[in-house]
């Protein structure tokens, strides 16, 4: 039966629950508050104005992103104290300069290489965070090479010889434990942050007594800041895709499945009993093709147990008519493969009676941040529209 | 050194190489006429109006899309002629209903839960053609169970028995034999897709002995359309990736390098020596997180070998300032990892001097559809801006 909640929806539409978004927001704010430790969230998940206010209206006034464009979308939000974490594309500098007029710009340095280049660039004043690989291995200057974070930090404090000036200011060490995304849980999880810890301080402690000024840390990865409980010694925390959750941090035991605050809602097209599958319009174009591969677990946190490779969990849709939401995981009905607009579920005999043709499906995604990536908009469960920035726009 | 086919390019974008296209396409069309085989593109690879055009004017007039949306995005531009390759998403009848009202529409149904409902709603005239599963498993009536197939035609053909009528009329069975992509090469890709005719022609001959009329065949697939060098009792052939090519197609032996017509400009951000790693602004939100696995061997058709799984390749650049295009293969960089905005690459000594940063390296993706899907326009050789679709806007 087709409820108030799916009411209307006739193709792949994403869908968020803005009551839990903002009770995820609110829990990190008050845990970075306990921690007294200064929240920066990343916005690359969401990528909207309009959620960006939400986290305003939570207290929010720093904020994350991940290239000059979302900083140039937000800025023009009024958000003024911006990181671009991901290492400095020397080709925007120009377009970044100007940012840095408007706003409290930080950028993320990892090679003596761009270092350089912008020692001889850069004529705005430009916030500098030295990227650390804590053993991640994607960007960063190695966590043993000190002698190189040494030299960075230097030719940032200590000025240039010629006698120059630059505008850069040395902001601390930042780090992204990535890795944590390929732990087995929570507890590995806790194993990966500590040690990437002790790894920032040890770097810290270096940078604090050769230059004898402070070294503030800044840390982020949503498994490491869902699970912590206290960030003692850190600065500054950056998680982003907490603010939606998805089925990756689930299987991580991160997040509950109630926690989880999009769905893309997907009407059935076909349906087989044989072989006990369902065909939705949804594919990669709307899901992405991010998946859990049966290397991770699947059996983990009672979500269904299955051999392939997972693309997606559907939600019971069968609430009462009045509360605004979804249900919980439905144990019978996964997303076991994705094209570019066909998706396919393997269903059990229960489910068979909850995917009439033309009824939406409402699937959790894996990964929220590429999931949501792929849509102009939100559509909220109060059937307001949330415009996001139109990714890659070579006009924009 | 930055060459005028890269210079401004600053973020990552989109090309297209229109020449190369163009002879894809014209290739295509030659190959059709010779089969005397209607060639009836798929147009999700492009979604583009502009790209749609040079179709056109290769003598094209019908064609495929996967979505009701992609349909009404080219019948605003004039193609009146168009078969939507997905089963019959029942909840947009009514948009469905108002489309064919202007063009000549083609749809899909695979079940008779499907067909039942059309049959009691529809009234206006559509094209149906009846999907058959030849092996691939996704979609379609199964090739072995011919009582289905018969039940539909026979509703479609001899009409309802309560005197009502419908405006349904069969067009034929339609098969995509989507395991071709699993193949290990052209060789076995042939016979993929003789079997899948000789299941087809199968099909067909009951049919036509049964209801005493012809009984067309629509098939489609690049890996198959590309391979054969004819299409013998085949009345359509509806491939669509072939305009643009990928390395996937590279990999099954479908294409050849030079024939890749798209690739993504992702500048360096920063390089890594001691781990011979490069670093691009360009993640899975520009090229898709699809990828070869190491299953299927990339040590064929010379290109790179690896272990690991593999997001794209890249090409040379160092071409003549006069030629407007991009070179080949490079054997000594390709990307291994891709995260939301971040591309590593693995790269040789060899590659070294051709990735300064903010040097914007071409990066041919492992899926052209799905990567394209990610942009809203492509940017030609030229310089000029091609529109595509604004996919997944409810607004729209």
């Amino acid at each position: 039966m087709t409820r108030p909640l799916l009411q209307g929806i006739t193709r792949p539409t994403l869908l968020v629950d803005e009551d839990k978004a903002r009770r995820n927001i609110a829990r990190m704010v008050d845990k970075a508050r306990q921690s007294q430790v200064r929240l920066r969230p990343h916005f690359k998940t969401h990528q909207s104005q309009a959620i960006g206010r939400w986290f305003r209206e939570a207290g929010i006034e720093q904020i994350t992103v991940s290239s000059l464009e979302m900083a140039e979308y937000f800025a023009a939000d009024g958000w003024h104290d911006i990181t671009i974490a991901i290492p400095c594309n020397v080709a925007e500098l120009e377009a970044l300069q100007r940012l840095a007029q408007q706003v409290k710009l930080g950028i993320l340095v990892d090679t003596t290489e761009t270092l350089e280049f912008l020692l001889g660039e850069v004529t705005q004043p430009l916030q500098v965070w030295v990227k650390i690989d804590v053993g991640y291995g994607r960007a960063g200057v190695p966590w043993t090479d000190k002698d190189t974070v040494e030299d960075m930090v230097r030719r940032l404090t200590v000025g240039p010889e010629d006698g120059a000036t630059h505008r850069m200011q040395f902001a601390g060490l930042l780090t992204h434990a990535g890795h944590s995304y390929a732990a087995s849980g929570t507890p590995e999880i806790q194993e990966i942050t500590n040690t990437s810890l002790d790894r920032m301080r040890s770097m810290q402690s270096m940078v604090e007594s050769t230059f004898s000024q402070a070294c503030p840390l800044s840390i982020g990865d949503t498994p490491s800041c869902g699970s912590l409980q206290e960030f003692s010694g850190v600065d500054e925390i950056r998680p982003g895709n907490f603010v939606f959750h998805d089925v990756m941090q689930l299987n991580l035991g991160v997040c509950h499945s109630d926690d989880i605050a999009v769905a893309v809602a997907c009407p059935v097209i076909a349906r087989y009993r044989q072989r006990h599958e369902v065909l939705i319009h949804g594919g990669a174009a709307h899901l992405s093709k991010e998946a859990l591969r049966p290397a991770a677990s699947m059996v983990r946190h009672g979500l269904p147990g299955q051999q392939s490779a997972l693309f997606g969990l559907v939600v019971d849709q069968s609430v009462s008519a009045s509360a605004a939401t979804w249900g919980g995981i439905r144990p019978d009905a996964v997303v076991t493969d994705l094209s570019q607009e066909h998706g396919v579920l393997k269903v059990a005999d229960s489910f068979w009676e909850h995917c009439p043709i033309g009824q939406a499906l409402l699937i959790l995604p894996v990964h929220s941040c590429l999931t949501a990536d792929l849509f102009p908009a939100y559509i909220s469960l109060q059937g307001n529209r949330l415009e996001r920035r139109r990714t890659n726009d070579p006009a924009a």
